[in-house]
């Protein structure tokens, strides 16, 4: 039996715990040797700020050095201080070194009027690509309008932990254990439901994925794709610079089609070789167009002929103000249609559920190509979800975001029309964004730039455009409160004017240009009023 | 300005909200029409059970039919059962449908002795793959004794829930945005202090990429290989399954190289083509080996020799109980060495978080192969594990479970030296499970396969062999009972009898054949007194 028995040293010992090397200790200037060794855990954080060091008398015992030498040591760390005697709190690490250096979330909460003249040129780069989000998203701005999140101070923070709390209550031991890779029964049978009652979506339980957002349904699609020898998918133009850059990352290229008023051009896609479609038909992104009837028969149809597969991305249909609800087209084609949604735009992206619900013949790939990327999506997290789905809390949730963010758009609309009032507004009906064209020719990257160096961030509509076409912008309004939104519009009408096209706002509103040279953060009130109310 | 102005139908209208057709209930007969509209609702799941119908008034006045339609409505739905009136808590769903299908988890709580024979059958059908762990895991047994998990009981819920909370009250709005894909600086911060202090890494915080688990990590790390070109991947034979399937369904092939009592044979490794090496040093899956002093010196010397990758999983060496801890080679190879871990040893496999470090010039194509895959791991989990790390909670969770461990792994020690004692015991000096070699020709698959018939569910060693080798089981201990761990020992030696290699236990305690017919489930004293008590 090879049993071992040499349980000289247990796991528990604070020598052991700490790494300390109690041969170096023993021999030479046993306390020199003991301070050093604890500095340096300190410094490399193995003993952290508030941590307790071993009661002097236990160390001295699991080193087999006098208490003396113990004592000492924490003396001089004292001295250096990095410790401090707590009375009977025993003696606690006071000062650890900070780390080298300083962290993204650090530099983003800063409240500066915006990021130096080299940073924006490095993120304004062309061609844009998977990374350019995430770069953009770490220069901070003090009135973020980026698209693509709800408002997230709205986090149901209570309502999140009241209901883990009873989920984990009730948590047996196993739940804690792998979870299979197409997630937990509760959470389909949940979003089987939620589909049913929000998006008119019929599935059994059985056919829903859990996956960690729809970036990662489009990988494992792409995967399954490129394993059935597709290597080609229809995209939306303008269309998401995001969805295209995943699929190209997972190995798929993205040819685009044209959205017109009616959405996504059915023709076009008849007379591309691509077998597969991605779409955002209840609200096409950035456009903000729904597919309508005639285009969704003729969808149907093509898929019909063609063997063809959509990639429906159901990102913010929950979303709408001003008109009713789209059908997805899920429910319409179950066989063609592979639905992807997550909870990004109704809680929040940093939480990384959503769903995928594909044409039977695909699931069994689908699911294992998730195992294979990551066992499945966390249990406790979806358990959770589960709970606000069939509770109610959910769609509370999302009824007091509609309210919230029909304000926010209509305060964008306002401002839009009060200084940009030559911009066309798309798309304003529904979602999270708008999107504005510009009708004169302008540089959007270069308004973008300069609208982020006085601190409002936005996406040149460029950037998400594979074929050249009317420069615009890409506005967030769910996230900023009213009265962020009308300074943010005000200083990209600001920075309008500081490029070419401004020209046509001046004329329009009778004023004398302004200043190219008005100073940064110059008071929006002046802007705001110097504009002609209501141009239209 | 294209705002739409179309806004008849609010969003928070009920019958949107039911998907109700309104066209539909005004013709014809209006009442019918409506009952049956809300039985499909209740049917389909858009009503929950305890789900409120709209006040009858509300309904009527949105619908534009009298209030009396509504109300008959609702009566012929309670005539039918589906819904009831609660007094002031107005009209409730009182049955929906049951789902169509059984839930898995609900399979798995059942008290059941045993599966039938055509499942297992279909489990222990050879080879096994990736797959095998989700069907065996979704078999009910009595007392599973599977590796790889801890006392998914001691789940710290308290100290899990109080750590959210407490994260969640200070988190900022943007942090329930998109978080760096490489994981939030705190996140980091903290995992490359416990690296320090439990495994004497020392590496930089901006190095440690956040991943939902080794599995992950492997399969981020397999794409990285592929696009550097290779595509060769050596692992320890045995070695564990679930790795190299891992490692197959990512695009990398895995050739075995021989573990011996001083953990992988480096001679053999210097012989193969591959480049690139997946081990266990800390606790050899399964052998439980401890990469011994020559060999990491050979190792290294193999790495720089040939531009060499090691892949190091250092799935459980937190748990360790009769030995000192064994320094990572991560601490010695940094250039060579890719580090991955996770709290599915720790705390539990259902989080779904992992850490990975890699050398400095594979860090940008491994963040990037994270973002491709999923744009990172969700933010609240990596807060809440951070503060857990940063409080010394989880180093207090981990030396209570040492202990727990320990006494547990002594109850499998003891109850093999009983019931199994020609059995050789492999690796229990540190890990979550220990392996026994069976010295007689038995087929272990079989042996598993009956095992499991009578309730007990283990792994056959020869699933985790490329290549032939001793028969033999691998054990979970960490996450039973003692007692029920000496129960399914007992068990499992009962199997053993009824297979061909329990003659050599008969003949070793001199005690005439037990007859094959013993009933299933037979107490399990008797047979605990028919064996001699401390053979070895």
């Amino acid at each position: 039996m090879a049993r071992s028995k040499t349980a000289a040293v247990d796991g528990s010992n604070a020598t052991d715990f700490l790494h300390l090397s109690i041969a170096d200790i023993r021999r030479g200037d046993r306390c020199e040797s003991l301070t050093t060794q604890l500095r340096q855990a300190i410094i490399d954080g193995r003993l952290a700020t508030g941590a307790r060091l071993p009661a002097s008398r236990v160390l001295a015992d699991e080193l087999g050095v006098s208490r003396g030498v113990v004592t000492e040591a924490y003396r001089r760390l004292g001295e250096s201080g990095q410790v401090a005697a707590r009375g009977r709190g025993g003696t606690v690490v006071v000062a650890t070194p900070a780390p080298d250096k300083a962290t993204p979330e650090k530099a983003m909460s800063d409240d500066v009027m915006g990021p130096t003249p080299p940073l924006l040129d490095a993120i304004f780069q062309r061609p844009f690509g998977n990374l350019s989000f995430e770069e953009l998203r770490a220069v901070p701005a003090r009135i973020d309008l980026s698209p693509g999140v709800p408002d997230l101070a709205a986090f149901p923070r209570g309502a999140w932990l009241r209901t883990e709390r009873r989920v984990l209550d009730a948590l047996l031991p196993a739940d804690f254990g792998y979870a299979p890779a197409a997630g937990t029964a509760a959470f389909r049978l949940a979003v089987s439901r939620w589909l049913a009652r929000n998006r008119g979506v019929r599935v059994d339980p059985e056919q829903v994925i859990a996956v960690a957002g729809v970036a990662q349904a489009l990988a494992l699609l792409a995967k399954v794709l490129r394993a059935e020898g597709s290597h080609l998918v229809a995209v939306e133009d303008p269309g998401s610079l995001g969805v295209r850059e995943q699929l190209r990352a997972n190995g798929i290229d993205a040819i685009g089609v044209a959205v017109d008023d009616k959405g996504v051009r059915v023709d076009e896609l008849e007379h591309s070789s691509a077998r597969v479609v991605h779409l955002t038909p209840a609200h096409q992104f950035p456009m903000g167009v729904v597919l309508d009837g005639d285009r969704r028969r003729d969808l149907a149809q093509w898929a019909v002929d063609n063997d063809g597969l959509v990639i429906e991305d159901d990102y913010d249909a929950e979303h709408r103000y001003d008109r009713p609800p789209v059908p997805a087209l899920r429910s319409m084609l179950p066989d063609h249609v592979c639905y992807a949604s997550s909870v990004s735009k109704l809680l929040a992206p940093a939480l990384r559920i959503g769903w995928l619900v594909v044409p039977a013949r695909m699931h069994d790939a689908v699911v294992a190509a998730k195992r294979d990327s990551d066992l499945g999506n966390a249990g406790l997290p979806q358990l959770t979800l589960a709970a606000l789905m069939e509770s109610g809390d959910l769609e509370r949730h999302l009824r007091l975001l509609r309210q919230r963010h029909r304000r926010r758009r209509d305060a964008m609309v306002d401002a839009l029309r009060e200084h940009i009032p030559t911009a066309t507004v798309h798309g304003a009906a529904a979602g999270l964004h708008l999107t504005i064209t510009l009708n004169e020719p302008t540089d959007d990257v270069e308004l973008a730039r300069l609208a982020l160096s006085q601190g409002v961030k936005t996406q040149p509509l460029s950037m998400h455009r594979m074929s050249p076409g009317q420069p615009g912008l890409v506005l967030g309004y769910a996230a900023r409160s009213p009265g962020e939104i009308g300074e943010g519009i005000a200083i990209i009408a600001q920075a309008l004017n500081r490029t070419g096209a401004g020209q046509a706002i001046r004329n329009l509103a009778g004023t004398p240009a302004r200043r190219a040279g008005t100073p940064p953060g110059a008071p929006t009130r002046a802007l705001s009023t110097s504009t002609p109310p209501r141009a239209r």
